[in-house]
């Protein structure tokens, strides 16, 4: 197990880059928060494919390491992402993951990708994790 | 139909971020080279997944604009990726792509993503592009 | 839109092997069962993937259907499944569907599927199913 | 390692009711042919899009059980499909699977499936096989 402020310390390490806010994490789940700037977008003023897809992974790996510790190399296995609605360009992206399996090897959840503010989600996601053995 | 070197002028115009060289595009497929610097690294020395769910999705983008030239805004629908074994830290990201079907609505192609020099793919792409009524 | 008693007549007239009951179907929702016997069983004793797989996509079927009723030839674009646990041979399967878009041309939806009485899902999917325009 | 002739026997053995021919196996790949009768048709004349799905899995099981042999009990732990064109309805379907990867705990292959004697293919599948560890 880890908490939300060794998740933060964590990432701030690890993935200096990666640049969102761990809004919280536990009970098989998580909810981040990344703040949308020029570099994020596409033409047509909205937020690039990549960018969600990046923070749909995100959430899947707090939510996993949040149950299982930071000792683990879980790697991501499979992604499956379904681009819904175009996303704001001037909001943050909200990504909210819920694990649907914590097994041994595979942890397996389901992320909602939001712009801030609104309901409808702009993506969704399901994500497969490996979980090394010797955890 | 658009040729390599337009489609070259239309990503450096509209995707100056991307950051990617064509290195064949036409008949339903498409050949990019990502040059993979400390931004794409991730902790392990391996290449980040969001990287190479990028390169698959540009790949396909390539391959299709190449097809129905560069009017369009076809858009990505979904994306399946299978992470298969872990990429050189120290080589570009190869991705071929080709298309196994280009509707009047829906275009699908799938994508070996390789470390550059071996022939065993780092993973696999599968991904849906719609294709606006007004092409 | 069509009524749960007219999607039941539709099933029974079209589909009259599917051999599933429609419990709910309206709201961008299904939910639906399926009384397993000897045909869908693999070894080990479990319900076998293609069942699950087969349940899933006609639990998306049901929900489209409701909302845009049973004129359109809506035909599924793209499956993907997950499988989280062993189902038990000896209880009917339930699927529990939730569209998340549901546009002119394109419908999403996911699908949770259980053995009954159980709250851990068996298995979980994402669809994509494809609306003819003529609608 | 398993001949095709072991896999034969073992699938009338094991899953007399799967009712399809194993016309290679080995080198990583197989390839099925399922004869198409009136339980696999759809309103409008076409194969069911379960029957695919049944096929690209059961493609992948051969293909992988060719490499580790009977002993061990895989299952499937995700499948992808999309399907492209509307498969004939007199014609058999041929499933041609290639493995793409082969660990110790995860196997992935993809799959085209085809109408007998038309090169253009009706659907395309990735499937993930979870492999025992006690194999």
């Amino acid at each position: 197990m880890a908490t939300k402020q060794e998740l933060k310390a964590f990432f701030q390490r690890e993935f200096p880059q990666a640049n969102f806010e761990i809004e919280s994490a536990g009970d098989r789940s998580s909810q981040l928060r990344k703040l949308i700037n020029n570099d994020h977008l596409r033409p047509g003023g909205t937020v690039s494919g990549p960018t969600l897809m990046a923070m749909a992974d995100a959430a899947l790996y707090v939510a996993i390491l949040a149950e299982i510790g930071l000792v683990a190399l879980a790697v991501t296995t499979n992604l499956n992402i379904n681009f819904l609605r175009k996303p704001a360009a001037d909001k943050d992206i909200i990504a909210k993951c819920q694990l649907i399996k914590l097994g041994k090897t595979l942890a397996i959840g389901d992320v909602f990708l939001y712009s801030d503010g609104d309901d409808n989600p702009v993506a969704h996601a399901v994500g497969i994790y490996s979980i090394p053995p010797n955890k």
